[in-house]
Protein backbone atom coordinates (compact mmCIF):
# COMPACT_ATOMS: atom_id res chain seq x y z
CA UNK A 1 0.00 0.00 0.00
CA UNK A 2 1.14 3.37 -0.98
CA UNK A 3 1.45 6.12 2.05
CA UNK A 4 -0.78 8.51 2.19
CA UNK A 5 1.19 10.62 4.24
CA UNK A 6 4.57 10.65 2.04
CA UNK A 7 3.64 13.07 -0.87
CA UNK A 8 3.07 15.54 2.09
CA UNK A 9 6.90 14.83 3.50
CA UNK A 10 9.72 16.87 3.57
CA UNK A 11 12.69 14.96 2.47
CA UNK A 12 15.92 15.09 4.90
CA UNK A 13 18.85 17.84 4.51
CA UNK A 14 17.55 18.34 0.73
CA UNK A 15 16.73 21.88 0.53
CA UNK A 16 13.14 22.89 0.94
CA UNK A 17 10.91 25.46 -0.58
CA UNK A 18 7.77 26.49 0.44
CA UNK A 19 7.23 27.61 -2.60
CA UNK A 20 6.43 24.53 -3.83
CA UNK A 21 3.59 23.79 -2.07
CA UNK A 22 0.36 25.56 -3.09
CA UNK A 23 -1.77 26.40 0.32
CA UNK A 24 -5.17 26.77 -1.44
CA UNK A 25 -4.36 22.93 -3.15
CA UNK A 26 -7.26 20.72 -2.33
CA UNK A 27 -5.20 17.50 -2.29
CA UNK A 28 -7.33 15.43 -4.50
CA UNK A 29 -10.26 16.04 -2.02
CA UNK A 30 -13.10 17.75 -4.21
CA UNK A 31 -16.47 18.25 -2.71
CA UNK A 32 -16.37 20.13 0.48
CA UNK A 33 -19.33 18.55 2.45
CA UNK A 34 -18.55 14.88 1.25
CA UNK A 35 -14.85 15.78 2.51
CA UNK A 36 -16.17 16.78 6.12
CA UNK A 37 -17.69 13.47 6.54
CA UNK A 38 -15.13 11.34 5.59
CA UNK A 39 -12.70 13.80 8.15
CA UNK A 40 -15.65 13.26 11.23
CA UNK A 41 -15.46 9.26 10.38
CA UNK A 42 -11.21 9.62 10.43
CA UNK A 43 -11.89 10.79 13.35
CA UNK A 44 -13.64 8.60 15.03
CA UNK A 45 -11.46 5.52 13.93
CA UNK A 46 -8.70 7.94 15.29
CA UNK A 47 -10.65 7.75 18.88
CA UNK A 48 -10.99 3.60 18.42
CA UNK A 49 -7.68 3.47 18.05
CA UNK A 50 -6.36 5.60 20.75
CA UNK A 51 -8.31 3.50 23.07
CA UNK A 52 -6.55 0.81 21.50
CA UNK A 53 -3.09 2.50 22.15
CA UNK A 54 -4.58 2.93 25.58
CA UNK A 55 -5.36 -0.75 26.49
CA UNK A 56 -2.08 -1.79 25.10
CA UNK A 57 -0.24 0.81 27.17
CA UNK A 58 3.06 0.52 25.42
CA UNK A 59 3.38 3.39 23.33
CA UNK A 60 2.27 6.79 22.69
CA UNK A 61 2.32 9.25 19.87
CA UNK A 62 3.15 12.97 19.52
CA UNK A 63 1.63 15.39 17.10
CA UNK A 64 3.76 18.42 17.03
CA UNK A 65 1.68 21.43 15.24
CA UNK A 66 3.67 24.82 14.07
CA UNK A 67 2.22 27.49 12.05
CA UNK A 68 1.98 31.15 11.60
CA UNK A 69 -0.44 32.75 13.46
CA UNK A 70 -4.14 31.92 12.80
CA UNK A 71 -2.58 29.09 10.70
CA UNK A 72 -5.31 26.81 12.48
CA UNK A 73 -3.40 24.84 15.18
CA UNK A 74 -6.37 25.13 17.29
CA UNK A 75 -8.98 24.42 14.53
CA UNK A 76 -6.76 21.43 13.63
CA UNK A 77 -7.07 19.75 17.34
CA UNK A 78 -10.64 20.34 17.45
CA UNK A 79 -11.02 19.03 13.76
CA UNK A 80 -9.16 15.99 14.04
CA UNK A 81 -8.99 15.05 17.72
CA UNK A 82 -12.89 15.85 19.21
CA UNK A 83 -13.93 12.74 18.64
CA UNK A 84 -11.54 11.59 20.41
CA UNK A 85 -12.50 13.45 24.19
CA UNK A 86 -10.29 13.88 27.06
CA UNK A 87 -8.93 11.27 28.60
CA UNK A 88 -6.77 9.89 26.12
CA UNK A 89 -5.57 13.33 24.42
CA UNK A 90 -3.37 15.77 26.14
CA UNK A 91 -2.73 18.92 24.42
CA UNK A 92 -0.01 21.84 25.12
CA UNK A 93 0.19 25.02 23.80
CA UNK A 94 3.29 26.08 24.59
CA UNK A 95 3.49 30.15 24.71
CA UNK A 96 6.37 32.72 25.57
CA UNK A 97 8.77 30.89 27.97
CA UNK A 98 8.13 31.47 31.54
CA UNK A 99 11.27 32.71 33.91
CA UNK A 100 11.52 29.42 35.39
CA UNK A 101 11.09 27.74 31.58
CA UNK A 102 13.79 29.88 30.38
CA UNK A 103 16.34 28.72 33.34
CA UNK A 104 16.16 25.87 32.23
CA UNK A 105 17.32 24.33 28.50
CA UNK A 106 14.66 24.90 25.74
CA UNK A 107 14.11 21.35 25.73
CA UNK A 108 12.94 21.00 29.43
CA UNK A 109 9.32 22.11 29.38
CA UNK A 110 8.55 19.92 26.43
CA UNK A 111 10.21 16.92 27.70
CA UNK A 112 7.61 17.39 30.72
CA UNK A 113 4.87 17.31 28.50
CA UNK A 114 5.81 14.63 26.17
CA UNK A 115 2.31 11.94 26.45
CA UNK A 116 2.35 8.97 28.62
CA UNK A 117 2.08 5.53 27.19
CA UNK A 118 -1.25 4.82 25.82
CA UNK A 119 -1.99 8.53 24.68
CA UNK A 120 -1.67 10.67 22.42
CA UNK A 121 0.13 14.26 23.39
CA UNK A 122 -0.36 17.18 21.07
CA UNK A 123 1.72 19.94 20.79
CA UNK A 124 0.44 23.27 19.67
CA UNK A 125 3.67 25.32 18.71
CA UNK A 126 7.10 23.01 20.42
CA UNK A 127 10.79 23.58 21.16
CA UNK A 128 10.96 24.67 17.14
CA UNK A 129 9.78 27.78 18.51
CA UNK A 130 13.65 27.77 19.32
CA UNK A 131 14.42 27.00 15.78
CA UNK A 132 11.90 29.54 14.42
CA UNK A 133 11.23 32.70 16.33
CA UNK A 134 14.32 32.69 18.09
CA UNK A 135 16.03 32.62 15.00
CA UNK A 136 14.28 35.47 13.18
CA UNK A 137 14.46 37.94 16.02
CA UNK A 138 18.05 36.93 16.64
CA UNK A 139 17.47 35.15 20.47
CA UNK A 140 20.67 32.70 19.48
CA UNK A 141 23.48 33.29 17.49
CA UNK A 142 23.10 31.10 14.03
CA UNK A 143 25.81 28.67 15.09
CA UNK A 144 23.44 28.12 18.08
CA UNK A 145 20.17 27.61 15.93
CA UNK A 146 22.05 25.03 13.73
CA UNK A 147 23.35 22.90 16.90
CA UNK A 148 19.30 22.82 18.09
CA UNK A 149 18.61 21.28 14.39
CA UNK A 150 21.01 17.85 15.87
CA UNK A 151 20.07 18.20 19.48
CA UNK A 152 15.89 18.43 18.09
CA UNK A 153 17.00 15.49 16.00
CA UNK A 154 18.56 13.26 19.00
CA UNK A 155 15.75 13.76 21.08
CA UNK A 156 13.36 12.95 18.77
CA UNK A 157 15.02 9.48 17.79
CA UNK A 158 15.38 9.29 21.54
CA UNK A 159 11.60 9.36 21.81
CA UNK A 160 10.74 7.09 19.02
CA UNK A 161 13.34 4.30 20.18
CA UNK A 162 11.42 4.39 23.45
CA UNK A 163 8.00 3.81 22.21
CA UNK A 164 6.45 7.36 21.31
CA UNK A 165 6.12 7.90 17.52
CA UNK A 166 6.37 11.01 16.22
CA UNK A 167 4.01 13.47 13.76
CA UNK A 168 5.19 16.92 12.69
CA UNK A 169 2.39 18.91 10.49
CA UNK A 170 3.39 22.53 9.63
CA UNK A 171 0.11 24.30 8.94
CA UNK A 172 1.07 26.46 5.04
CA UNK A 173 -1.00 29.61 5.16
CA UNK A 174 -0.90 32.78 2.32
CA UNK A 175 0.23 35.85 3.98
CA UNK A 176 -3.57 36.89 2.36
CA UNK A 177 -5.86 34.63 3.87
CA UNK A 178 -3.44 35.54 7.18
CA UNK A 179 -4.81 38.95 6.61
CA UNK A 180 -8.54 38.01 6.32
CA UNK A 181 -8.24 36.10 9.80
CA UNK A 182 -6.75 38.92 11.51
CA UNK A 183 -9.38 40.88 9.73
CA UNK A 184 -12.08 38.75 11.24
CA UNK A 185 -10.85 38.67 14.58
CA UNK A 186 -10.72 42.41 14.72
CA UNK A 187 -13.72 42.87 13.34
CA UNK A 188 -16.39 40.30 15.24
CA UNK A 189 -16.03 41.29 18.39
CA UNK A 190 -16.67 37.89 19.76
CA UNK A 191 -13.39 37.50 18.19
CA UNK A 192 -11.53 40.62 20.25
CA UNK A 193 -10.01 38.61 22.94
CA UNK A 194 -7.90 36.20 20.23
CA UNK A 195 -6.32 39.46 18.40
CA UNK A 196 -2.86 39.90 19.89
CA UNK A 197 -1.40 43.10 18.45
CA UNK A 198 2.21 41.74 18.78
CA UNK A 199 1.19 38.61 15.92
CA UNK A 200 1.29 41.96 13.84
CA UNK A 201 5.51 42.45 14.97
CA UNK A 202 5.39 38.60 13.77
CA UNK A 203 3.07 39.30 10.12
CA UNK A 204 6.14 41.76 9.21
CA UNK A 205 8.87 39.49 9.50
CA UNK A 206 6.86 37.16 6.95
CA UNK A 207 9.50 36.12 4.63
CA UNK A 208 12.08 35.50 7.67
CA UNK A 209 9.66 32.84 8.97
CA UNK A 210 8.96 31.41 5.78
CA UNK A 211 12.75 30.90 5.32
CA UNK A 212 13.20 29.40 9.10
CA UNK A 213 10.89 27.72 8.32
CA UNK A 214 12.40 25.96 5.39
CA UNK A 215 15.77 25.67 6.85
CA UNK A 216 14.10 23.92 9.86
CA UNK A 217 11.86 21.50 8.34
CA UNK A 218 14.52 20.43 6.36
CA UNK A 219 17.38 20.11 9.10
CA UNK A 220 14.85 18.06 11.30
CA UNK A 221 12.56 15.93 8.78
CA UNK A 222 13.90 12.49 9.79
CA UNK A 223 12.05 9.02 8.55
CA UNK A 224 11.21 8.37 12.05
CA UNK A 225 9.54 11.83 12.54
CA UNK A 226 9.04 13.34 9.65
CA UNK A 227 7.64 16.53 8.64
CA UNK A 228 4.59 17.33 6.64
CA UNK A 229 3.63 20.56 5.23
CA UNK A 230 -0.24 21.23 4.81
CA UNK A 231 -2.00 23.45 2.90
CA UNK A 232 -4.09 25.26 5.25
CA UNK A 233 -5.76 28.16 3.79
CA UNK A 234 -9.05 25.89 3.05
CA UNK A 235 -9.66 24.81 7.00
CA UNK A 236 -11.74 21.48 5.59
CA UNK A 237 -8.59 20.46 3.15
CA UNK A 238 -6.14 20.90 6.25
CA UNK A 239 -8.54 19.26 8.83
CA UNK A 240 -8.83 16.17 6.00
CA UNK A 241 -5.13 15.71 5.08
CA UNK A 242 -3.92 15.66 8.91
CA UNK A 243 -6.91 13.04 9.71
CA UNK A 244 -6.21 10.55 7.13
CA UNK A 245 -2.40 10.67 8.08
CA UNK A 246 -2.81 10.29 11.97
CA UNK A 247 -5.43 7.33 11.14
CA UNK A 248 -3.03 5.79 8.36
CA UNK A 249 0.11 6.02 11.37
CA UNK A 250 -2.07 4.61 14.18
CA UNK A 251 -3.32 1.85 11.86
CA UNK A 252 -0.08 0.90 10.62
CA UNK A 253 0.81 0.97 15.05
CA UNK A 254 -1.74 -2.06 15.22
CA UNK A 255 -2.48 -1.57 18.81
CA UNK A 256 -3.71 -4.14 20.51
CA UNK A 257 -4.91 -5.13 24.20
CA UNK A 258 -2.67 -6.06 26.34
CA UNK A 259 -2.88 -9.87 28.27
CA UNK A 260 -3.58 -10.49 31.58
CA UNK A 261 -0.46 -9.32 33.71
CA UNK A 262 0.21 -10.81 37.12
CA UNK A 263 -2.81 -12.87 37.69
CA UNK A 264 -4.20 -16.00 35.94
CA UNK A 265 -7.60 -14.99 34.70
CA UNK A 266 -8.77 -18.92 34.97
CA UNK A 267 -8.28 -18.45 38.90
CA UNK A 268 -10.11 -15.35 39.45
CA UNK A 269 -12.75 -15.64 42.03
CA UNK A 270 -15.01 -12.97 43.33
CA UNK A 271 -17.54 -13.31 45.70
CA UNK B 1 -36.06 27.73 38.09
CA UNK B 2 -35.56 24.71 40.46
CA UNK B 3 -32.19 23.18 40.69
CA UNK B 4 -31.95 19.80 38.75
CA UNK B 5 -28.92 19.20 40.60
CA UNK B 6 -30.39 19.71 44.38
CA UNK B 7 -32.13 16.12 44.84
CA UNK B 8 -28.36 14.45 44.10
CA UNK B 9 -26.80 16.93 46.97
CA UNK B 10 -25.72 15.88 50.03
CA UNK B 11 -26.29 18.40 53.15
CA UNK B 12 -23.12 19.59 54.83
CA UNK B 13 -22.91 18.53 58.79
CA UNK B 14 -25.63 16.29 58.15
CA UNK B 15 -25.20 12.23 58.86
CA UNK B 16 -25.55 10.71 55.64
CA UNK B 17 -26.88 6.97 54.66
CA UNK B 18 -25.96 5.82 51.16
CA UNK B 19 -28.39 3.22 51.87
CA UNK B 20 -30.57 5.96 51.24
CA UNK B 21 -29.75 6.43 47.39
CA UNK B 22 -30.69 3.48 45.26
CA UNK B 23 -28.28 2.37 42.78
CA UNK B 24 -30.44 1.57 40.27
CA UNK B 25 -33.10 4.58 40.32
CA UNK B 26 -33.50 6.02 37.17
CA UNK B 27 -34.24 9.66 38.73
CA UNK B 28 -36.87 10.31 36.08
CA UNK B 29 -35.50 9.12 32.97
CA UNK B 30 -37.31 6.32 31.32
CA UNK B 31 -36.49 5.83 28.10
CA UNK B 32 -32.86 4.39 27.55
CA UNK B 33 -32.86 5.30 24.05
CA UNK B 34 -34.43 9.04 24.44
CA UNK B 35 -32.12 9.57 27.23
CA UNK B 36 -28.86 8.93 25.64
CA UNK B 37 -29.79 11.46 23.12
CA UNK B 38 -30.74 13.91 25.12
CA UNK B 39 -27.30 12.78 27.29
CA UNK B 40 -25.27 13.95 23.93
CA UNK B 41 -27.14 17.14 23.01
CA UNK B 42 -26.09 17.89 26.64
CA UNK B 43 -22.49 17.00 26.18
CA UNK B 44 -22.51 19.35 22.98
CA UNK B 45 -23.90 22.43 24.85
CA UNK B 46 -21.06 21.65 27.67
CA UNK B 47 -18.74 21.68 24.88
CA UNK B 48 -20.01 25.03 24.08
CA UNK B 49 -19.88 26.71 27.32
CA UNK B 50 -16.87 25.74 27.71
CA UNK B 51 -15.88 27.29 24.68
CA UNK B 52 -17.13 30.19 25.81
CA UNK B 53 -15.60 29.80 29.24
CA UNK B 54 -11.70 29.93 27.28
CA UNK B 55 -12.96 32.83 25.61
CA UNK B 56 -14.06 34.74 28.60
CA UNK B 57 -10.47 33.23 29.92
CA UNK B 58 -11.43 34.15 34.14
CA UNK B 59 -12.74 31.17 35.62
CA UNK B 60 -12.81 27.22 35.81
CA UNK B 61 -14.44 24.19 36.62
CA UNK B 62 -13.29 21.30 38.63
CA UNK B 63 -15.62 18.18 38.38
CA UNK B 64 -14.19 15.50 40.87
CA UNK B 65 -15.30 11.71 40.68
CA UNK B 66 -15.28 9.36 43.19
CA UNK B 67 -16.21 5.72 43.31
CA UNK B 68 -15.74 2.25 43.97
CA UNK B 69 -13.65 0.20 41.55
CA UNK B 70 -15.55 -0.74 38.06
CA UNK B 71 -18.15 2.46 39.41
CA UNK B 72 -17.85 4.26 35.86
CA UNK B 73 -15.18 7.04 36.42
CA UNK B 74 -13.79 6.28 32.82
CA UNK B 75 -17.31 5.58 31.27
CA UNK B 76 -18.02 9.25 32.66
CA UNK B 77 -15.54 10.59 31.28
CA UNK B 78 -16.71 9.79 27.95
CA UNK B 79 -19.93 10.10 28.39
CA UNK B 80 -20.14 13.40 29.39
CA UNK B 81 -17.33 15.00 28.41
CA UNK B 82 -16.06 13.56 24.87
CA UNK B 83 -17.69 15.64 22.98
CA UNK B 84 -15.65 18.94 24.77
CA UNK B 85 -12.54 17.63 23.18
CA UNK B 86 -9.08 17.36 24.63
CA UNK B 87 -7.91 20.94 24.21
CA UNK B 88 -10.25 22.85 26.72
CA UNK B 89 -10.60 19.36 29.45
CA UNK B 90 -8.16 18.17 31.65
CA UNK B 91 -8.33 14.56 32.98
CA UNK B 92 -5.96 13.73 35.59
CA UNK B 93 -6.21 9.61 37.31
CA UNK B 94 -4.90 10.17 40.56
CA UNK B 95 -3.00 6.87 41.01
CA UNK B 96 -0.97 5.53 44.10
CA UNK B 97 1.04 8.09 44.85
CA UNK B 98 4.48 8.22 43.82
CA UNK B 99 7.64 8.37 46.71
CA UNK B 100 7.79 12.11 45.41
CA UNK B 101 4.23 12.80 45.63
CA UNK B 102 4.39 10.86 49.52
CA UNK B 103 7.32 13.35 49.83
CA UNK B 104 4.71 16.34 50.14
CA UNK B 105 1.38 17.16 51.70
CA UNK B 106 -1.40 15.42 50.21
CA UNK B 107 -3.28 18.25 48.45
CA UNK B 108 0.34 18.97 46.53
CA UNK B 109 -0.41 16.75 43.56
CA UNK B 110 -3.87 17.90 43.13
CA UNK B 111 -3.21 21.24 43.53
CA UNK B 112 -0.69 21.04 40.60
CA UNK B 113 -3.06 19.70 38.60
CA UNK B 114 -6.45 22.01 39.48
CA UNK B 115 -7.81 23.63 35.79
CA UNK B 116 -6.17 27.03 34.30
CA UNK B 117 -8.69 29.51 33.77
CA UNK B 118 -11.24 28.55 31.06
CA UNK B 119 -10.84 24.94 31.20
CA UNK B 120 -13.15 22.01 32.53
CA UNK B 121 -10.44 20.34 35.13
CA UNK B 122 -11.56 16.59 35.51
CA UNK B 123 -10.11 14.35 38.10
CA UNK B 124 -10.83 10.38 38.42
CA UNK B 125 -10.14 9.91 42.19
CA UNK B 126 -8.64 12.51 44.19
CA UNK B 127 -7.42 13.76 47.43
CA UNK B 128 -10.66 12.27 48.80
CA UNK B 129 -8.74 9.11 48.79
CA UNK B 130 -6.80 10.60 51.27
CA UNK B 131 -9.62 10.58 53.64
CA UNK B 132 -11.49 6.99 52.00
CA UNK B 133 -9.01 4.03 51.40
CA UNK B 134 -6.49 5.64 53.77
CA UNK B 135 -9.43 5.93 56.48
CA UNK B 136 -10.24 2.11 55.73
CA UNK B 137 -7.03 0.87 55.96
CA UNK B 138 -5.67 2.71 58.58
CA UNK B 139 -2.72 4.87 56.92
CA UNK B 140 -3.75 7.48 58.88
CA UNK B 141 -4.92 8.25 62.59
CA UNK B 142 -8.33 8.63 62.97
CA UNK B 143 -7.90 12.23 64.24
CA UNK B 144 -5.40 12.86 61.02
CA UNK B 145 -8.45 12.19 58.95
CA UNK B 146 -10.77 14.38 60.94
CA UNK B 147 -8.44 17.00 60.37
CA UNK B 148 -8.04 16.87 56.63
CA UNK B 149 -12.20 17.17 56.17
CA UNK B 150 -11.52 20.93 57.36
CA UNK B 151 -8.19 21.29 55.64
CA UNK B 152 -9.89 19.83 52.30
CA UNK B 153 -12.74 22.20 53.21
CA UNK B 154 -10.33 24.98 53.64
CA UNK B 155 -8.80 23.98 50.20
CA UNK B 156 -12.24 24.20 48.25
CA UNK B 157 -13.18 27.58 49.49
CA UNK B 158 -9.99 29.30 48.43
CA UNK B 159 -9.94 27.33 44.93
CA UNK B 160 -13.98 28.55 44.44
CA UNK B 161 -13.01 32.21 45.92
CA UNK B 162 -9.86 32.28 43.44
CA UNK B 163 -12.31 31.49 40.22
CA UNK B 164 -12.74 27.42 40.37
CA UNK B 165 -16.13 26.87 40.55
CA UNK B 166 -16.35 22.87 42.31
CA UNK B 167 -18.53 19.87 41.64
CA UNK B 168 -18.18 16.41 43.38
CA UNK B 169 -19.58 13.24 42.23
CA UNK B 170 -19.72 10.31 44.20
CA UNK B 171 -20.69 7.25 41.52
CA UNK B 172 -22.70 4.69 43.32
CA UNK B 173 -23.01 1.49 42.37
CA UNK B 174 -24.10 -1.82 44.05
CA UNK B 175 -21.47 -4.22 45.48
CA UNK B 176 -23.51 -7.05 42.99
CA UNK B 177 -23.06 -4.47 40.33
CA UNK B 178 -19.41 -4.32 40.59
CA UNK B 179 -18.82 -8.18 40.95
CA UNK B 180 -20.76 -8.83 37.10
CA UNK B 181 -18.18 -5.49 36.23
CA UNK B 182 -15.43 -7.59 37.67
CA UNK B 183 -16.56 -11.17 35.96
CA UNK B 184 -16.77 -9.16 32.72
CA UNK B 185 -13.28 -8.19 32.69
CA UNK B 186 -12.44 -11.59 33.92
CA UNK B 187 -14.06 -12.89 31.04
CA UNK B 188 -13.75 -11.38 28.34
CA UNK B 189 -9.91 -11.37 26.97
CA UNK B 190 -9.47 -7.99 25.65
CA UNK B 191 -10.68 -6.40 29.16
CA UNK B 192 -7.87 -8.26 31.21
CA UNK B 193 -5.72 -5.78 31.19
CA UNK B 194 -8.29 -3.62 33.03
CA UNK B 195 -8.07 -5.95 35.66
CA UNK B 196 -6.31 -5.85 38.69
CA UNK B 197 -6.24 -8.47 41.41
CA UNK B 198 -6.02 -5.61 44.49
CA UNK B 199 -9.27 -4.59 43.59
CA UNK B 200 -10.21 -7.67 45.14
CA UNK B 201 -8.78 -6.58 48.60
CA UNK B 202 -10.73 -3.46 48.83
CA UNK B 203 -14.10 -5.14 47.45
CA UNK B 204 -13.93 -7.53 50.80
CA UNK B 205 -13.70 -4.54 52.68
CA UNK B 206 -16.78 -2.84 51.27
CA UNK B 207 -18.85 -1.67 54.28
CA UNK B 208 -16.26 -0.10 55.79
CA UNK B 209 -15.40 1.96 52.26
CA UNK B 210 -19.49 2.76 52.45
CA UNK B 211 -19.15 4.19 55.97
CA UNK B 212 -15.81 6.16 55.19
CA UNK B 213 -17.48 7.76 52.09
CA UNK B 214 -20.88 8.27 54.17
CA UNK B 215 -18.83 10.47 56.71
CA UNK B 216 -16.82 12.06 54.22
CA UNK B 217 -19.58 13.20 51.62
CA UNK B 218 -21.53 14.22 55.07
CA UNK B 219 -18.27 16.18 56.44
CA UNK B 220 -17.27 17.97 52.81
CA UNK B 221 -20.48 18.77 50.96
CA UNK B 222 -20.21 22.64 50.98
CA UNK B 223 -22.67 24.48 49.18
CA UNK B 224 -19.44 26.07 47.10
CA UNK B 225 -18.29 22.71 46.41
CA UNK B 226 -21.58 20.10 46.96
CA UNK B 227 -20.94 16.25 46.53
CA UNK B 228 -23.85 14.91 44.38
CA UNK B 229 -24.44 11.09 44.88
CA UNK B 230 -25.53 9.43 41.63
CA UNK B 231 -27.21 6.34 41.30
CA UNK B 232 -24.72 4.49 39.23
CA UNK B 233 -25.76 0.64 38.20
CA UNK B 234 -27.14 1.95 35.41
CA UNK B 235 -24.52 3.52 32.64
CA UNK B 236 -27.07 5.51 31.19
CA UNK B 237 -28.40 7.05 33.81
CA UNK B 238 -25.33 7.94 35.72
CA UNK B 239 -24.20 9.81 32.24
CA UNK B 240 -27.03 11.28 32.03
CA UNK B 241 -27.84 12.83 35.23
CA UNK B 242 -23.94 14.08 35.23
CA UNK B 243 -24.23 15.69 32.18
CA UNK B 244 -27.52 17.66 33.21
CA UNK B 245 -25.58 19.00 36.25
CA UNK B 246 -22.62 20.06 34.91
CA UNK B 247 -24.91 21.60 31.69
CA UNK B 248 -26.67 23.34 34.64
CA UNK B 249 -23.60 24.38 35.99
CA UNK B 250 -22.33 25.92 33.24
CA UNK B 251 -25.05 27.69 32.57
CA UNK B 252 -25.50 29.56 35.82
CA UNK B 253 -21.88 30.71 35.21
CA UNK B 254 -23.01 32.40 31.96
CA UNK B 255 -19.10 32.84 30.76
CA UNK B 256 -19.23 35.38 28.27
CA UNK B 257 -16.17 35.92 25.54
CA UNK B 258 -13.34 38.66 26.90
CA UNK B 259 -13.27 42.02 25.49
CA UNK B 260 -10.53 43.49 23.51
CA UNK B 261 -7.66 44.05 25.94
CA UNK B 262 -4.60 46.00 25.52
CA UNK B 263 -5.64 47.81 21.97
CA UNK B 264 -8.76 49.67 20.00
CA UNK B 265 -9.60 47.42 17.35
CA UNK B 266 -10.81 50.82 15.77
CA UNK B 267 -7.34 51.84 15.50
CA UNK B 268 -5.58 48.23 13.93
CA UNK B 269 -4.49 48.42 10.06
CA UNK B 270 -3.63 44.94 8.80
CA UNK B 271 -1.16 45.65 6.03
Amino acid sequence: MTSFAKQFQVKHGVPFSLASVDPRDTCGFTDKEKTKLTTAEDALVIDQLQERLFAEGSRALLVILQGMDTSGKDGTVRGVFNACGPAGVHVTSFKVPTADELSHDYLWRVHAKCPARGTIGIFNRSHYEDVLVVKVKGFASPEEVTRRYGEINAFEKMLTHNGTEVLKFMLHISADEQKLRLQERIEDPVKHWKFNPGDLEDRKLWPQFMEAYEKALAETSMAAAPWHVIPADRKWVRNAVIARIIREKLDAMKPEPAKAKGYDPAKIVIV
